[in-house]
C-alpha cells in the first residue's frame, strides 16, 4: 500500500468486525479518516470504555456494566417467568416489543458442535442453579427458529423435562403482515400444524 | 436498552461507519465484546493513531503519515504521467494491478454540487499548480466511469485544455472476461465506437 502504516493497521482491525471484508475496511478507513474524524476519535473511546467496562449480569448472563442487569435489578418483573434467548440483541428486540414482562437468560449463542460451542460454553448448568433457585413456573424457549436455534432449544426442553416447571417454545407461524405466497413451506406447513382454534364445534371429539 | 450505557455508546459510534444500520451495530457490538476482546482494543488503538497520524502527501494529496506519501517519496516514478483517481482505494488498486508507472493525484471525491463538493473541495487548484511545475506530459484522468466520475473527468479536461499537456481517459468497453451476453447497452456500444484497429485495409482512408 502506499499510504502508510497506521491506515493498513486500521484496515486490518476494522476486518475483525463481523462481515467486515477488504474493500468494506477501506471504505470505512477512507470514510473516518476524510470526512468524520470526530466518528473515528468517539469509536476509539467507545471501544476502549465498552471492552474495559463491560461484563456478564451474574444473574441472566446478559452484557451490563453491573453486578446486574437492568432487567435483573428492577425487581419489578414476574419472577414466574424465564425466557432463554441466545443474544442480548435477541433480547433488546424483545424488550422493545413490549409484551413479555419476565426475567431473562442469555445464552450468548447457540449449540455448534462443530465450532466447539457445547452446553458448557453456553451456561447451562448456570441456567439450572438459577431455576434451581425457585420462583420459576415457566422457561420460554426463546432460541432462534433457525436450525441451530431449534437444536438448541430442544436439548434445553430435554434438560429440563425432569424439573417440575412448564417449558414452552415460543409460536412459529406466518409473521404479521405476512402473505401466503411469499411464505416457504416450512413455515407454512408449521402454522397449518400449529393453527389456533377460533370456534371449536359443539360435536367435536377433540 | 437493558445493558448499560457503554454499549449504547459503542452501538452509536459504531454507526458512524459507512453502510452500518442499528442491526449491523448491533451485532458488531456483540461481536467484539463477546468474541473479540482484543480485537476491539486493537481497533481502538488503530483508530486513535490514524485519526491522530494520518494526513495528506503535500503532493498527491493521498493520505499519508509523513510530507510525502510513498509513491511521490520513491523518486523512481515516470514524471511525464499523472493519473488523477477519486480515492486512495483507487490508487491502491491502480498499484496493484501494477502496469501504470506514472504519479497520482487523488482528488478525495468527485464533483457533487448537490453536497457542495466542487472545484474547490476537490482541490484542483493544487492539481493545476502541480501541472504548472512542469515534467508532467499527459495527465490521465482515472476518475470513476460513474455519472459523477464522469463529469468530473469533462470539467477537468476541458479546464485542462488551455494546457499544452496531452489530457486522457481510461478506456471504456467489455471488462477482462466479461461476456457480451450480460453487457449493458452502455457498455456495448461504447465498446464499438471505442474499437481497436487491429489491420488496417491498405486501400482504406481514414
Amino acid at each position: 500500500m502506499a499510504n502508510g502504516e497506521a491506515i493498513d493497521r486500521l484496515k486490518e482491525a476494522l476486518r475483525r468486525l463481523p462481515g467486515v471484508g477488504p474493500r468494506t475496511a477501506g471504505r470505512m478507513a477512507f470514510h473516518l479518516l476524510e470526512r468524520d474524524r470526530e466518528g473515528g476519535k468517539l469509536l476509539a473511546q467507545a471501544l476502549q470504555a465498552a471492552v474495559i467496562g463491560v461484563n456478564h449480569c451474574e444473574r441472566c448472563n446478559n452484557f451490563s456494566e453491573n453486578r446486574l442487569c437492568d432487567v435483573c435489578d428492577s425487581g419489578k418483573r414476574d419472577e414466574t417467568l424465564l425466557c432463554v434467548v441466545e443474544t442480548p440483541a435477541d433480547l433488546d428486540t424483545i424488550e422493545q416489543a413490549g409484551a413479555y414482562t419476565g426475567y431473562y437468560f442469555v445464552l450468548m449463542g447457540h449449540l455448534s458442535p462443530l465450532d466447539g460451542i457445547g452446553p458448557d460454553q453456553l451456561g447451562f448448568e448456570r441456567l439450572l442453579d438459577l431455576i434451581s433457585q425457585g420462583g420459576v413456573q415457566e422457561v420460554i424457549l426463546g432460541t432462534n427458529l433457525t436450525v441451530e436455534g431449534q437444536a438448541t432449544a430442544d436439548y434445553l426442553s430435554d434438560l429440563l423435562q425432569s424439573r417440575e416447571i412448564t417449558v414452552s417454545r415460543l409460536a412459529r407461524g406466518v409473521p404479521a403482515g405476512g402473505e401466503l405466497e411469499y411464505m416457504d413451506a416450512n413455515t407454512l406447513n408449521q402454522a397449518f400444524s400449529d393453527r389456533r382454534l377460533l370456534v371449536r364445534h359443539p360435536d367435536s371429539q377433540s
